[in-house]
């Protein structure tokens, strides 16, 4: 493999620091499903390390997205750092090189910085620490996909279907999403709720808005529907969980004409879900509640549940990467189950995995950045994690 | 004026009939705000019969429309025919050439053939006869505008107004719309509900649907304050008129993103009220309960009222056209107010009108068409009119 490496020295002493790998991460704009070269840089770097990596390329055409495993070691228990390279689109309005990797007062700014490469060189970062340290004990895996941002089918999912195959195990997970709301240390996230998306189409029968008994407007309707379904809450939340949480995304009609009574009627809405539902029961559960609402009339339903909630309950993991925060920054970061979807929904059913990551105030917003002082603590901390595995989670 | 009248031969047994006249008009291809001569071919045949023809463009650049005040007579009263050569546009799937007039199995095909060419023919054939009988008592006028399918701004309101300046007086009118659902001599309109339409848009707050609490989804509020409209029927109907109806036409939030709680909601809804209402009153109604349901939200509302209810009470007018149909047609038509609106609408401030015309089945649709009987009994209508005129309207 030959990689332009230019802008990155990979030697251990280099790569002990997080800062250059994060700015040679972040200069290759990997909008997904685009990988634009990151893999390749991230996996020289681990190469120099020891680790053996796989390119793991899956889907066709425009929706093919590469992938990278790398393991560093035999034995077990294998430890596995999780994350993605890939990012959102740019947008507009910034005020610096969006793949520019500037640092200014502190700093460093770039799509993707806290939204993780910034947490993939702390990753590797930890490693070399480790290793200029002693051997590591048991296996430190990396599992790196190029489709966390897009429709995450072809990323991780596909990563450990193949990791089976291969009867390879992973014993822990930590995904370095940026789960810090606002400093540092702040937050753990030890579950996600489950999300589901749901789209309406509601059926009447179009005509004059003069004669209306010989039309059925289908709006009124679909307002009964929905209401029916934002009624009563879902439930009031549980121990480790929020309240489930419906909201109606959008209706559209479209119907320009002020004297027509429209044919059809749209409507999407998303549920947030805590662990005393499922996407499956919350569907029959919606279904049920609009044919009732419906009185009989027409509509289409499409529900697609993105992933169920799951719970990796407070114990070993969270503890080692608690420690491990305390240890560096003076204080243990919340375990909360807030927020949006990550991999570890589909990582949860493989083993334990917690998420920690850097501060995502600015993540997916222009001017993204981290702080510079953030990166080195998140290395430590990473570090630290890594040198008391597996004595405290096993 | 020269005129392109080479289809149609300006004697008065030729406009006796009123067919040659119609497919005369109906191939000027007058999709508002177009004339494409069919005011020309009108004033020809009026001309020809004595009328002095004033044409009244109003309007500026691509608004402008041109309309035709012609009267027959100097001494009261005045019997007005109204009406508008403008069509809406042609749509597809038609089986004939909209602007070939054709006639096969006889039926007149074109667009305007219902709505309303065939009726200003009627009214022209309707003059030619009574001229072949005897001078007219009082005077006979056309009031024909340009400007009734499109924003109705720069036609009848304007012709009127001119009118008015001039000192000239309507004494009774009849509008040549095509009143009769689905048989000639069904139905007379004496009066039309009114109408309103709104645009409603409420705001929120933007936001992410795992972040609730960050953000205010105006969905749901939405959906109240139109729900607080519907709720109960303005009313139960008049003597006269049906009952009031609101329609809600559309709800649109356009927001593509399954993920993100909107900032806005737009709706438009349209009610046609009766008598018991006013346009003013039901604009304050609109806004109170909005204001209640909003709950402290904020929105904006406009509303435009296109017309009030209006009614000319069964009388005079309207026997004269009952009995016209009557001797032709061996039945009475029904008075109604149902349908949609018209030009009547600003009459009706002038002097006491009713519609009366031919079978609107097919107006706005592919292959509009009328059947010749009903023209030829139409011009018979019409004639009768005209001849008992001013007897048992005075
Ligand atoms: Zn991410
Ligand atoms: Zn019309």
């Amino acid at each position: 493999m030959t990689v332009d490496t230019a802008d990155l020295a990979l030697t251990p002493a280099t790569l002990a620091d997080p800062l250059p790998l994060a700015r040679a991460l972040i200069r290759r704009a990997s909008v997904t499903p685009r990988d634009a070269g990151a893999l390749d840089v991230l996996q020289a770097a681990l190469e120099s390390l020891g680790f053996r990596c796989t390119r793991l390329p899956f889907g066709e055409g425009e929706a093919r997205v590469d992938n990278l495993y790398a393991r560093l070691g035999d034995e077990g228990p294998n430890f596995c750092f999780a994350g993605h390279t890939d990012v959102v689109p740019v947008g507009e309005g910034w005020t610096v090189d969006p793949f520019g990797a500037e640092v200014i007062d502190g700093r460093l700014f770039g799509r993707g910085a806290a939204d993780m490469k910034g947490a993939i060189a702390a990753f590797v970062a930890a490693v070399a620490r480790l290793l200029a340290e002693r051997d590591p004990r048991g296996s430190i895996s990396l599992l790196i996909t190029g489709d966390e941002e897009g429709d995450a089918v072809n990323g991780t999912v596909k990563v450990l279907e193949w990791l089976a195959e291969q009867g390879e195990t992973l014993d822990h997970c930590l995904v370095g999403e940026p789960t810090n709301p606002a400093r540092l240390g702040d937050m753990m996230k030890i579950g996600r709720r489950g999300s589901l998306n749901a789209r309406l189409t509601v059926y009447g029968a179009q005509g004059h808005v003069a004669y209306p008994h010989l039309a059925d407007n289908p709006i009124p309707r679909l307002m009964r529907m929905l209401g029916a379904l934002i009624e009563r809450p879902l439930d009031a939340g549980t121990e480790h969980f929020q309240p489930s949480n419906l909201e109606i995304v959008t209706i559209d009609v479209g119907n320009t004409a002020s004297n027509v009574i429209p044919g059809a009627a749209h409507a999407r809405f998303n549920i947030r879900f805590n662990d005393l539902h499922s996407g499956e029961r919350l569907t029959s559960w919606i279904r049920e509640r609009l044919e009732v609402a419906a009185d009989g009339g027409l509509f289409d339903l499409d529900v697609r549940v993105s992933g169920d909630a799951f719970l990796t309950p407070p114990g070993p993991l969270s503890a080692l990467v608690s420690d491990a925060c305390e240890a560096v920054l003076g204080h243990r970061p919340e375990l909360s189950t807030s927020g949006g979807t990550s991999d570890a929904r589909f990582i949860k059913n493989a083993c334990p995995v917690v998420e920690f990551g850097l501060v995502g105030r600015t993540m997916h917003k222009t001017d993204e950045h981290v702080e510079l002082a953030d990166l080195a603590a998140l290395a430590d901390i990473y570090h630290r994690v890594l040198a008391a595995y597996p004595a405290t989670a096993g």
